[in-house]
């Protein structure tokens, strides 16, 4: 059901934040990557792809990283399932942190910011994607309609209230942390980052060609991107 | 009219702007100091009384100047009637440039970036607000109320559309240059600045006691505000 999902409706937002991350990536060759929720390990096996020397993935979900075993395990690629916020690592053991829409999911994003500065070598990178704070603020996620089903506009509430939102996903409820923008870029330099990109991106135009209905992502932000380096 | 609204509806806002600004400048002692759109010079007054060596005060409007000088004159004050694209200093003569609420009323926004760094020294501080994206995304710039006059959210739309929005201030036709908070922050970056701060500043405590209408201030982003720093 989810699998499907991430094919179809998640599937297309993906491919806009897919190609704006990627740009985002430093060159992998022979380094040694950590992908933070790292799902179905899409982005592992692309990483290997780059010739990285190795990947480690974390997941707290048993069913996704089971998942990812089946469809992309190979050498080099290891699966840990783990809360975000709980990894330990050693000091310095990688050169690239990776993390495509999954910090939205984790109450602790400033300790995550501090062992991901840690866990990272001098000079390393840490790429992210996260739900954009404008799309997060309100729990309902989503447009405000007229009468006749139209979407009106993107409506912006609760921005400065950050915590927990309880918000419905094929039937289940879904926990989310929303953030400020402010917040997710101070906790990067609070960790000692320097932040280097920052991206917004609308759908691209060959996404726009491809699905039309994605035209309405020029009217919101929808993801927040950002790089960072330990100096 | 326009110094009357300041005391007023702007004067409000401002309150909450004000603290947080505040709070992001670097020691003002025997500085010298750029105000980017300064406006009737209140923040070039604040600059001189926290011991600065100097501030010139830029601003495009002679009317605003007028009462600059009449309000905000003295020893260290210089004025300079200019628009802020246009500013045309010597390199490193400034050691603190600062811009309050200004630049979403400029065309060429990474023009003023490289400007800015080029007359800042080395460890010099930019440190600006402006009318956050989010405010500025739609022309109308107004809450989206239901039948009985209730804000019922922020509306936004146009986010990733840039550029040119007219609004009405005052009966009065305004042009504003929406940018994303990417393109925002992406400008420093590209003209060498490293980030240090960006805040997103709800009303304080203090301010909502003040002036409970305020309390709406908590449900948009309203300000953003960065610190950066010329390495």
């Amino acid at each position: 059901n989810y699998s499907r999902m991430l094919r179809s409706v998640e599937g297309l937002s993906a491919a806009g934040e897919w190609e704006a991350f990627s740009k985002l990536l430093p060159p992998l060759q022979n380094k040694r990557v950590l992908d933070l929720g790292c799902g179905f390990g899409w982005h592992c096996r692309y990483v290997m792809e780059q010739q990285a020397a190795s990947v480690t993935g974390v997941d707290l979900s048993e069913k996704m990283l089971e998942k990812a075993h089946e469809l992309n395990s190979g050498p080099g690629i290891t699966y840990r399932q783990q809360a975000i916020e709980d990894i330990a690592f050693e000091d310095g053991i990688f050169d690239v942190v990776i993390s495509s829409l999954a910090l939205h999911y984790v109450e602790h994003y400033d300790v995550v910011c501090r062992k991901v500065f840690n866990c990272l070598a001098e000079g390393g990178s840490f790429v992210f994607s996260i739900e954009h704070p404008v799309f997060t603020a309100r729990a309902a996620q989503d447009w405000y309609y007229d009468e006749a089903g139209n979407r009106l506009h993107w409506p912006v509430d609760h921005y400065q209230g950050e915590g927990r939102r309880v918000t419905r996903f094929l039937g289940n409820d879904v926990i989310k942390y929303h953030r400020t923008v402010a917040t997710l870029l101070n906790g990067l330099l609070a960790a000692g980052f320097r932040i280097t990109q920052v991206e917004e991106p609308p759908p691209s135009p060959s996404v726009l060609e491809k699905y039309p209905e994605m035209k309405d992502e020029l009217r919101r932000p929808i993801f927040l991107l950002v790089a960072a380096v330990k100096p």
